[in-house]
């Protein structure tokens, strides 16, 4: 008996629930969970089912991939602690949340390493026994000190996702194509959306009464990837910029892990540079 | 060409989603959304369906209780304006929410009447050429009170939803039988609840940082029926009672207005003393 | 004895709160509530104190004037009803908000008209016996429009503010500068702000999770002006931007009236493009 | 030159602020920030400044205490790190928040020692060099159990907070005495409130749209004590109740380390079993 997360994204056509369901039901899986959608502006259907029998993985595929329209898309997944690098610089909120969320078994992740472009969250990490490794950006060009990332990210094998919790440099297109689809960052992301340089003193400077965070995959727009969930908390005049910092500090926090969180459940489909989430 | 809204509650067994979806699929109908949910400790089956295509009512019902276990039950329904009569008292936020949502055409409800034990709000309801009917409790036992109400509802035809927008007295076990899953009440419900006379004072004198409101059906566990809908808004030391009434009702309208949004659109099952809302 | 609410508006110096409250004492006046701000980085003192006593309105500020340093703005209101006008195009939900609130008597304000672009909202609120006027901008240029506008308002006399609420035309610098720190609007401002038309199709295009009001005083940076309230509620993938539209409007008529009742109770202050409320 | 929060707790009289400012101003102080509530119902004043200038601490005491009403309680407090204790059982989530914060310097506290009945915790505590003192309770009274635990707690001094970071023991009244003013506790309070065992449970049979945390200090009403910060998060009919568990305990987590923040920085007032948070 094999548990399965089935991800089914399709050109939308009439009968694909009954000829999927009709699949599950002659091969005698039991269905968990069940959730569909259909995005009728562009005639796209999306299916995500929790089953469990004694069928294989591959002759599930070729079943249901046999009575979908063309150009779909079959996911059959089996439930497993997924492989995540998490890449940081001097912040410990966003790292921290997860750290201790791995900590206490709560994450279906593992932690394969943290990569920093400073040494100083270094003492924290190593106390979980997860490999922390310094590549300083100090006198490399953009591309050179990528280069060096992306060769310390190759070291290791069948990563499913990098979270970029707070790192804050800039991606080169380069990196975001290698990894496409696999990183996840966290974005200060105000009412309205501040970019640039210090966003809470800009935030401040606007007097706004609301902060929040917004976390989405990573494309090569910057800061405007697919967004996967978004929270908010609010504040007033009294706030100095920095305050509004430590507020924004702990929706990030939040919003970055059940992003996280989401994406280690295959619960997230991407198309049209949004998500559906189920 | 008809729309139906397709609500099924069945015991959960296996091949259900097929059964249903190869009826929609064999007689051509187009499933414009699909939700379903599995209570797998209760053993319960939720689905609703928007469907449209060319079958008759009757038909369609048929032919899915045909497939489905016995107890189950099978609801098809062509989406119209609904009945409801709604029950107030002295209060306006909540019946003046729902009368201009109904003016803008954004409620999908004929309001047969407005009945009430006190004639205070029968300008304001009068202005929008809704009947206003006062049956006042005054030197009346709640039995014979209740009576008179239940002759002034008994003159309508079809009521779909009785809709408590603060009625501010006890209903009988009779009277909420005779309307069973028929009434919705939005209640002052606060953290911690505070039930009996004078709420918002009791949460004053508690000292609480937040209040809140849960619209729920009402059965004869008095303020225990099925929960519908809850919100909550922040309140803090210097919130007088009064002022925590003030803000009080400016949720209690935003969650009465909701759930009844959600029971005007058949997205409500109701089972264990709670709902399945999709 | 007479109630007031004494708003200073200060250079900050040494000594200010003790120099008001020896007036307050000395006059033999009794504070009901008292809030002070000092904004460190522009050295700006903001307090708002409510007093009763047997003092003359004009002695109290002069006595007041006195000790503070040049450049301070003292303001001694006395409660009472503001005059408000209230601007608005074809949808209901904001202006009806209003309307019910005001019929309660829980809004402190006089409603001398509601203008109008169009005449659709005319019927419901000549219901509540308030003058509607509609000014057509039907052939006109804009300054000709609002020239027509301005003399229709012209006609009340000691208007304190002019609610924008859902007014969907932009006024000209000559119209935001005649009724300067008068305005308020409410901004349908998204998680990022999405600015131009249809930006409730724009939000559902970018995928967000969360979309929002902000209630601001209009100066002539386009929805720029100091934020005065701000809140959001969720969506997700399912919400067509229709749907989006509908929740937004619920969060915009919430932070409206919330702003509203803030002016009607002399509870902002207005300075670098920000607001300080009490 | 040093800086000080003043805490001033008065039965309300006229002039206060007056008198208060006034030694301020004559004493040369700064003024960095200043609260007041007067609680109209209660006849009571609260008041916390934070100044700085070149005044002896207990000469500020004395010179305040001279000017207010009999039974007044004045603290002036030199901001510093406060010493805190902190009490769990096995479950990380609202510890693992704390230390994080303690780890990035965010916290203004030295923590003494983490205490539990439980050795569960104690890899994770150790990684950031914390005492951490197993007292299990198998085969102990609670009298007993709970005199191993003060006698713990008693090898430390200047204690200022308690802190039960999910500590699933019930206290004793003695101990609660002891500790008076000291024990903040975490509480996952629920709409409505769920008290005993397995309160997510609880929630989850009744169907509740919403769960929340409420953060207090303890007294000898159990789960009754003063109110300092609450918080909410919403749940749907697809949540288990362990599912329901999860999410409540990021809300406990934040609301927990928000209320400590509070009283770390010496904003809390506490008086009728409420508090007033300046």
């Amino acid at each position: 008996m094999s548990q399965y997360r089935v991800l089914i994204d399709a050109n939308d056509e009439k009968g694909l629930v009954h000829k999927v369901s009709t699949i599950f039901y002659e091969s005698d899986l039991n269905i968990l969970s069940n959730s569909e959608f259909v995005d009728k502006e562009n005639n796209k259907f999306f299916m995500r089912s929790v089953v469990d029998g004694a069928i294989e993985k591959q002759t599930l595929i070729d079943a249901i991939e046999a009575v979908l329209p063309q150009d779909s898309t079959v996911k059959v997944i089996e439930p497993k602690k997924k492989n995540i690098i998490i890449m940081a610089t001097k912040e410990l909120h966003a790292l921290g949340d997860i750290l201790i969320r791995h900590e206490s078994g709560e994450l279906d992740a593992n932690i394969l390493a943290v990569i920093s472009n400073y040494d100083k969250l270094e003492s924290v990490v190593s106390k979980f026994d997860i490999p922390y490794i310094t590549v300083s950006h100090e006198g490399l060009e953009r591309p050179e000190h990528e280069e060096k990332v992306m060769a310390e990210i190759d070291k290791f094998e069948d990563i499913d996702y990098i979270v970029l919790a707070k790192y804050m440099r800039i991606l080169t297109p380069k990196f975001v194509e290698k990894y496409e689809s696999k990183i996840i960052n966290i974005h200060h992301s105000f009412l309205p959306a501040f970019i640039g340089a210090n966003p809470y003193k800009q935030a401040y400077d606007r007097g706004v009464k609301i902060i929040g965070a917004t976390a989405h995959f990573v494309n090569n727009n910057l800061d405007e990837g697919p967004i996967i969930a978004q929270d908010i908390t609010t504040v007033d005049h009294a706030y100095t910029w920095r305050d509004m910092q430590k507020s924004g500090r702990d929706v990030e926090k939040v919003v970055l892990s059940r992003a996280l969180k989401l994406a280690l459940e295959d619960r997230i489909f991407v198309y049209a540079n949004k998500t559906v989430i189920f």
